[in-house]
């Protein structure tokens, strides 16, 4: 017997599951002379079947590719190591180095073997990372770990770059009376588009579950959620999510609870996708683009990212301003066959355009729409079945200001 | 004998070569109250062999399908009609016939048959035209041409929108004593990038040429001209060139001048394009990306353009901030096969990146490189044999405060 999904956001994340410990601690990285934290673990003292999706970049940055191949190795896992404030990308040889010295340093401080820690970094890139005093705060991380010193929220919080707050969620659902939770961190920010960008998710749960249905069931969920988000197009060089599942709910993955996991799962990608969106660097709107009637999925959501990226788009979004021509611009240069004179846009409920043709007196109610924090926009392609859905920010002067200068 | 090429910028314009009258009139498209130039006609009273290149956008606005349909049709072509303020664009069934009765207009005011004026309208999307105020101002310009009231300068001025200047030039040659003379007037500010956008170019030659001729030389320069510029990456629904060539020199294109003409041709259309660029929506500076050693032409075209359109690597130009982390980044996720640890990168002629490894001790140089208005980033793949050249502006709190409404 499987019970209903419980769903919680803004959780300690990562350490609900069972058997699971972290914490985050400072390694003064961003040299600002202060405490921040910027250097964290997350630990399971079982091992775990662990599972990842990267970034698609060509550039991927070392603890990317540490991270591939720990775990093509097919070893055991036993945690994650992190830190914030420099990407360890473009870092050449030395970078390398340095990555695969992140996990053997978290592995021997946790008193596990080297090669079962998996190493995530973001930031900025092309500085080398300053590992004289990142390897103190490992090891500080590690020892509080094996002392019993565990806050989720400090490792949530350590991994953040120029996000505002924490984003984490936990999801429990009952197997047979016995508790299966699953939790998530992540950050985003900024260089937020397709197959991720400077994001991280750290998702762990107390299943027990065989890797290849993990990969699947994480592959397939990514798709629908941290890849169906953008903020500025930009994807980058260290985008990753990461599942670990140590077993110790006692429940394993099968038929008879996986749809209900699926469903957990989606709910944790979901709703951590939806907080980097709605975090976005100086954001000020969250737009869900759905198109619908498409010729093929890859033609809808080719339409939706021409609209989502249009720097013509978003910053009338910004504006209050629901210019619906440059939505037709925008979705005329998108890879996808369709014909003009039969388009319908909604914003909201409120039709902007019915097959290509504007209803100029609905227009204030659809500007009412449009100057909410939170709309939809709905689009009717009618040249086939395929729908797609993407969530875009708005591009707003506070961006522009912000990532003017390092 | 052909001679040397002389090429002047900021002249009249179309008007320049021999045969052509233009002019520009108010119809107070924009409802401002004020006599803002806003409609105009180019005319040549010997019919011409005319050419064009029009937007790839799907959602193709009236007039550029009315060019389609008189360029397709074979017949004589004896100027073109213009307006800015409304780019007759999503306007349905009401918005072809409107671009019909503008160029039959036009032909009726300058006394010659219906169906031989070319249509270009350019500004907002989705609002019909007000042909109660345009209609008489099309017969005011055509009555001024027929009365000898000419003035190139008044045209280049009537089809700017958000432009904050003209944009003229003229190229000269003599072949045998003869004078051959090719200019051209344009438009761009917003909307800029790939197969042109809200542009428009109008170029007149009084070269006597074969239109398939014409147009394949056309083709050739506006791919490395106006389609290598981008200033938002958005691609408009009535961007046009346009060639007319009356003969009126008494010179045939033929193969002993056609390397001169060709050359001309390209220096207008360089020109032009350049100045589209550097009169952008509230631009700072113009970057010119030369990507050398990509593994094709398209591979070097999409580095070019995911470097050229990436909100983080335009707005640190804005920040006057050598940020070669985000070029990496950017070109890490274009359509090309290339090896990171391969790449050179230089600021003007100052090495930031060498074989991949940043050269930090360069950085007091190529920031004084990157504090310039213009300047130029030079990215060696070393992947192979193909280059490609993007003139790219920066992104500015400028551009988002005067797009973010209507």
């Amino acid at each position: 017997m499987t019970s209903e999904i419980k769903f919680t956001p803004n959780t300690a994340g990562v350490t609900d599951p069972k058997g699971f410990f972290a914490n985050g601690v400072s390694a003064d990285i961003r040299r600002k002379g202060n405490d921040r934290l910027d250097t964290g673990i997350v630990f399971s003292k079982t091992p775990c079947a662990a599972v990842g999706v990267f970034t698609k970049n060509r550039v991927k940055a070392a603890p990317v590719l540490q991270c591939e191949g720990v775990l093509n190795s097919g070893g055991s896992v036993y945690g994650i190591v992190a830190n914030s404030g420099n990407a360890n990308a473009c870092t050449g040889a030395q970078g390398k180095v340095d990555a695969k010295t992140m996990g053997d340093q978290a592995a021997s401080a946790c008193g596990v073997e080297a090669g079962t820690f998996l190493v995530c970094s973001t930031g900025r890139i092309g500085d080398l990372l300053p590992m004289d005093r990142i390897s103190p705060a490992i090891a500080k991380s590690g020892a509080g770990i094996v002392n019993g010193d565990v806050d989720g929220e400090s490792f949530s919080n350590c991994i953040l770059t120029s996000d505002t707050k924490k984003k984490t969620c936990t999801a429990t659902f009952e197997v047979d009376g016995k508790l299966v939770s699953i939790a998530g961190s992540a950050k985003g920010a900024g260089m937020i588009q397709p197959n991720m960008a400077t994001m991280l998710a750290f998702i762990t749960t107390d299943i027990a579950a065989d890797r290849t249905v993990l990969k699947q069931l994480l592959s397939e969920t990514v798709k629908h959620t941290f890849n169906a988000i953008t903020v500025d197009g930009d994807m980058s060089t260290n985008d990753t999510v990461l599942v670990l599942a140590n077993g110790e709910s006692g429940v394993t993955l099968d038929d008879a609870c996986l749809e209900t996991f699926k469903e957990a799962l989606f709910l944790i990608c979901d709703n951590l996708a939806d907080k980097i969106v709605a975090d976005g660097e100086r954001i000020t709107k969250v737009v869900e683009l759905l198109i619908t009637g498409a010729d093929n999925e890859e033609g809808a959501e080719n339409i939706a990212r021409a609209i989502g990226n249009s720097l013509l788009v978003k910053t009338s979004w910004f504006g209050n301003d629901p210019n619906w021509g440059r939505l037709m611009d925008a979705l005329g240069y998108a890879d996808s066959e369709f014909d003009p004179d039969k388009i319908d846009i909604s914003y909201g409920e409120i039709p902007a355009l019915v097959s290509g043709t504007p209803i100029p007196e609905n227009k204030p109610k659809w500007k009412q729409v449009v100057s909410e924090r939170r709309f939809t926009i709905h689009i009717n392609m009618h040249a086939g079945e395929s729908s797609y859905r993407l969530r875009a920010s708005d591009l707003t002067e506070g961006y522009v200001d912000f990532n003017k200068s390092e």
